[in-house]
């Protein structure tokens, strides 16, 4: 079945007549299109596929044959809206309120238009073996750089500098970030999204390396905590919670787990440790077209693991004014458990 | 007066008792925030900014005292609805339909919720004078780019990696290319959109070269248009004809002129020389913290130029499956006319 046949089968169940994906990331996936403006509609009979005149030609060349693709025009509203029909959902999280009202406004009286949710975005966090790879491909190349940078050495340099040297390895290696890197010692590993400062790194520190890669259209997500020299008690008490904790949350991931079950695992092992305060994240998301999607591995998650999920595991501890630890590897979800993407050791790393 | 202040007296000139700022360009714009999550309220009385635990760090360091920054909790729409009253104007052209409708379920009932268009947009599109410094650095850094380009040469190299050893030599300098670069050479020039391809550029070509910098903050776009060798009468003509069409246009840049008004001088020049489909874009479009914004420059245009705007002067020619030609140039609207920020030479260059 292609995505554009599983989503069908998606919308029919959710008594919809169509779904109009307006999400680019969700039309990149079911019609292959990568350029900036496109939408499609998907209803059972319908896979018709939209985009102006700029694009006909990329269309003409990405979008496969399962999509009609009707004569561009540069304002596509009044296009989508008069393929319309029944009850159409709309993808509520993303179209903008204005998109809404234009088309309100195009569609025929028969056309009811309704909040659908994240249908597509559903579809999105079960891989296919294509995508695993792809998702594997671009952890290698994560892998690849960590290597690279331990062997460089972070002390001595400054925070913004090991980060931008990575991202131009990155590059080097034919990839693009998936998102800024983050390289954040000491302190600065407590700061919840540090960004990497104007600082050098001294010895005898902890460093938060948080880096992924996008390769071929998919994102990779790795996070590493460094020694640079010997690190004092604290420090290696509290990396040592943290690995272990990470280690009992990868045992935890299997088919049908709940994204909470899952991620109370290692924050029940970091509060009996006393720590529970200073964990202020969840322990997991998924990766793919995005490097956040679905499924959520957290307290308030709503969702259930399955096979071909692709999800993060990266409990951390953080003390203010004091030092940060997180490990974060990516795994695919297997029917008995977990296959690890992330290749590097897990054990304290003491850095140059 | 403050951008706070300013757009609290255009709030009260739309009889609206608020405006809810969700978009984060705007959001930076107002408050100088560069997190990924959040908002402001403005009225008469109010600057309140609000963003989540984590971000709360960041924006103590960014958000000046102006401001009001309640307590941070993780999910901001309870708390922002909680400051609402009154005819509240939101984003329409950006907020999605989810938030509105979580908006509607918070807020108290005397709250309207009212869309309100692109207010903060429409004092951004008039920049002060440290704005427009930072868009003449960016703009300059470019100008140094294509100069390195010029002297590297571009015959015999993919179009590709043109582009990404351009990509490479901006962050060199310090800045983050504003858009991905655009290299594309004879038949490829004639391509709305162009991608960079896996194609040697050859000698007698044609190759449009836009790109542009994002620097402090803010962008520049620029485009040229270089001949690699003797190039044939066809591409000649065209080039001359964009060249005069573009001076033409930018004499039309003053303030009061209409969009509209601006765009025809172009288009009229091209159109007399047979080439009137042969232009398929507007004429020129506003820079600043994002690569387009107001005011545009087209024949569906509403806009009037004003002093501060900063715009580009884009006429091109596009032959399919021959040759593309555009010349672009970055200007700020002054008193009697306009100032040129970018400083290449516009004559046909040959380069290697």
């Amino acid at each position: 079945m292609t995505r554009a046949e599983r989503l069908a089968k998606v919308v029919a169940e959710h008594e919809l007549d169509m779904l109009y994906v307006s999400d680019l990331v969700n039309v990149r996936y079911l019609a292959g299109f990568t350029g900036t403006n496109g939408a499609c509609l998907v209803g059972r009979d319908e896979r018709i596929f939209f985009t102006d005149f700029r694009y006909t030609e990329r269309a003409q060349r990405e979008v496969g044959a399962e999509w009609e693709r009707p004569e561009a025009e540069r304002e596509l509203v009044p296009q989508i809206a008069g393929r319309m029909h029944g009850r159409v959902g709309f993808e509520d999280a993303k179209l903008p309120v204005r998109g809404l009202t234009r088309l309100e406004a195009a569609a025929g009286d028969d056309v009811e238009l309704i909040p659908a949710g994240e249908l597509v975005e559903g579809l999105r966090a079960v891989k296919d073996p294509e995508e695993i790879e792809r998702i594997a491909a671009a952890a290698q190349l994560t892998d690849e750089v960590y290597r690279w940078a331990i062997e460089a050495g972070l002390a001595g340099k400054t925070e913004r500098a090991v980060a931008r040297a990575s991202e131009a390895k990155i590059r080097e290696l034919g990839a693009e970030p998936s998102f800024p890197p983050i390289v954040a010692g000491a302190a600065n590993g407590a700061l919840p999204h540090a960004e990497p400062e104007e600082r050098e790194i001294g010895s005898g520190e902890l460093v938060v390396f948080d880096m992924g890669a996008l390769l071929d259209g998919y994102c990779s997500d790795c996070t590493r905590t460094f020694a640079t020299g010997d690190v004092d008690d604290e420090a290696r008490e509290v990396y040592e919670l943290v690995e272990r904790s990470q280690a009992a949350a990868l045992e935890a991931v299997r088919p049908e787990a709940s994204g909470q079950e899952v991620d109370a695992v290692p924050r029940e092992i970091i509060s009996e440790a006393g720590h529970g305060d200073h964990f202020g994240h969840g322990t997991g998301h998924g990766v793919g077209l995005e490097v956040h999607e679905g499924p959520r591995l957290a307290t308030t998650s709503d969702d259930q693991l399955a096979e071909g999920n692709v999800v993060t595991v990266e409990p951390g501890v953080y003390l203010p004014g004091r030092l940060g630890v997180r490990i974060e590897d990516l795994v695919v979800v297997i029917a008995d458990g977990y296959r690890n993407l992330s290749g590097l050791p897990k054990s304290l790393t003491t850095v140059g």
